[in-house]
């Protein structure tokens, strides 16, 4: 984020509650139209199973037909976290900012995906010389830090493209994660905790008692998303709020990339149970958190390889998939189109 | 296949099977090679998961490192079956046909996936106008039939490729896959047969009788995975085995598409346990056979998004994996290039 926060335009965080009611709906014309089109194409009828529904997902939240993948963006959101000083990872704090340079450099998986899907990266370094506080003594974010990063996250959405691949960085925050799924969620802090980046069993031990003691030093934070997001969260989780909002307000899809990515939107669908309609979850992540959170936010990931890497990795890999829907969808001929007979009965 | 089968080098099925102990085996120093670099990048050993696996596997049946998947093929076979008269399948014969048309015409879902890819489309029709034998009442091909085809897989495979997608069509092969997975592996004619193209409960039930009745009518052929494949596949199986065959000589890893596809390289399996090493399963199938077959032959597959097409579809796809692999394992930086920090203990 700049230095000078004065100079970003701020909401406060009963304004960004307040555009829940207003986000749009599905475009339902584009999307009776794609499924019009669907049934017509040269395959028997649900054979392309889930790139059938992508594209007529696509088509309703782009609001448009035919839908169309051609311009992906990747947005990486980085923070810094107080609990990483409990041990919670098996990486250093300094690690976070190096990758950002690695991401600036060109030097990580990301960068290698994002050439492949022709994707625009763009890395977003949130304060990461200021961690948030550590939530197991209180909150992370006071409710004007985490409405500035809901801001800033929706600042990074812009015009023109059409769909928008969420990732993270951030040492420590699958606790964070965790923290914030064990808050929204309840269960108990072990059902919501991994090894995230590698941690021995002394370490998600460590991850399971900071995980319990975050819940109960944030009581008081939890009936509301919004300021559960902010005691349990990080920059980065307020962020990727803020641009799973904004996309929705430009009819932009949103793929989010792992367990970090779903645990900060998922505060937004228990504000609003529709507020994640435009989005899908690209994977499922190692992490036994992100399948309990899948389960509850009734998602199924397109992809199941075993990633645990966050940096939006798994999200650039499925913007393949919505490309391959898209294509199948606007380039197929009809059967009419390729005189090739139909159902025999 | 050209009119004039005499123009074609033939091998007989003797001759197919003594290439089994002649298959190159894994190229050990590529492996290792990989592995080393792998251990090196800038993420979380693993956390790529899968991701690092099919690179590691791409060097070791490629033998170089690091591994590319720049210049991909997909290649189609087409024939028509005997057993299509019995109604087993939703559609009628002339689809297969009228299919390759539209393959040539660019208007089918694998043309998109295709494009998507980069990936030169090769479509090879086996004698449409000839069905194979209906092989509820004896054998669908003889051997000479059957090596000839085999021959014409192998002849597809040319250098200069760096990975092979492998997919086929043919109305009724769904029914040919069960025929040939209950030959091969023995249970009920009901665990290998499911739905295809989409048939009823009435066409379900004829496939499962016509499995059964093959199975029976050709138990003599069963013993030898060879005139297994000869008596309950059709032109397009042989053709994929004998192109797994040929890119196993070339050093071209395959991607098999679904059902029949992992049907017709089953033969191979059975007839050595390792001559499937350079394949890799693209998705599951919808087929309920395909499950069990994926079970049988121990693979896991990349893709699980209820595909039941054909057509080299789920290849083709998979094919965004293998090369997302490839670039994050040759592009990404390592730790000491990136200035990262390892794990802090």
């Amino acid at each position: 984020m700049p230095a000078d926060e004065n100079a970003q335009p701020r909401a406060t965080l009963a304004e960004i509650r307040d555009l829940l009611p207003r986000l749009p709906g599905p475009d339902l014309e584009a999307a009776t139209t794609a499924r019009l089109r669907q049934a017509q194409l040269t395959k028997p009828p649900g054979s392309l199973g889930r790139l059938e529904e992508l594209a007529v997902w696509l088509a309703t939240w782009q609001g448009r037909h035919p839908p169309r993948i051609e311009t992906p963006r990747v947005a990486v959101f980085a923070g810094n976290h107080g609990v990483a000083a409990r041990g919670v990872s098996a990486y250093p704090p300094a690690v976070t900012e190096q990758m950002v340079k690695n991401f600036i450099a060109g030097g990580a998986a990301i960068n290698q995906l994002c050439v492949q899907i022709g994707a625009d990266l763009r890395v977003y370094e949130m304060a990461l010389e200021s961690p948030t506080g550590d939530f197991t003594q209180g909150p992370a974010m006071d409710e004007e830090d985490c409405a500035l990063a809901v801001s800033y996250g929706m600042m990074a959405v812009e015009e023109g493209f059409d769909v928008m691949a969420l990732g993270e960085m951030g040492i420590a925050n699958t606790t964070a994660a965790a923290a914030l799924c064990c808050g929204l969620f309840g269960g108990d802090a072990a059902d919501w905790v991994g090894r995230g980046t590698g941690v021995d069993e002394a370490g998600l031990e460590r991850k399971r008692q900071a995980v319990q003691q975050a819940v109960e030093a944030n009581r008081q934070a939890l009936d509301d998303p919004f300021t559960a997001l902010a005691a349990l969260g990080g920059r980065e989780f307020a962020a990727i709020a803020g641009a799973v909002l904004a996309c929705r307000l430009a009819r932009i899809p949103v793929v989010l990339d792992g367990f970090a990515c779903t645990a900060a939107a998922a505060a937004l669908f228990i504000a609003d149970r529709r507020a994640l309609d435009h989005c899908i979850v690209a994977h499922r992540s190692v992490e036994p958190g992100h399948s309990r959170l899948l389960q509850t936010l009734g998602q199924q990931p397109l992809l199941d390889l075993g990633l645990r890497l966050g940096e939006g990795s798994g999200a650039a890999l499925a913007v393949n998939l919505l490309r391959a829907a898209a294509l199948c969808h606007g380039g197929m001929a009809t059967f009419e189109e390729a005189g090739v007979s139909g159902p025999s009965d």
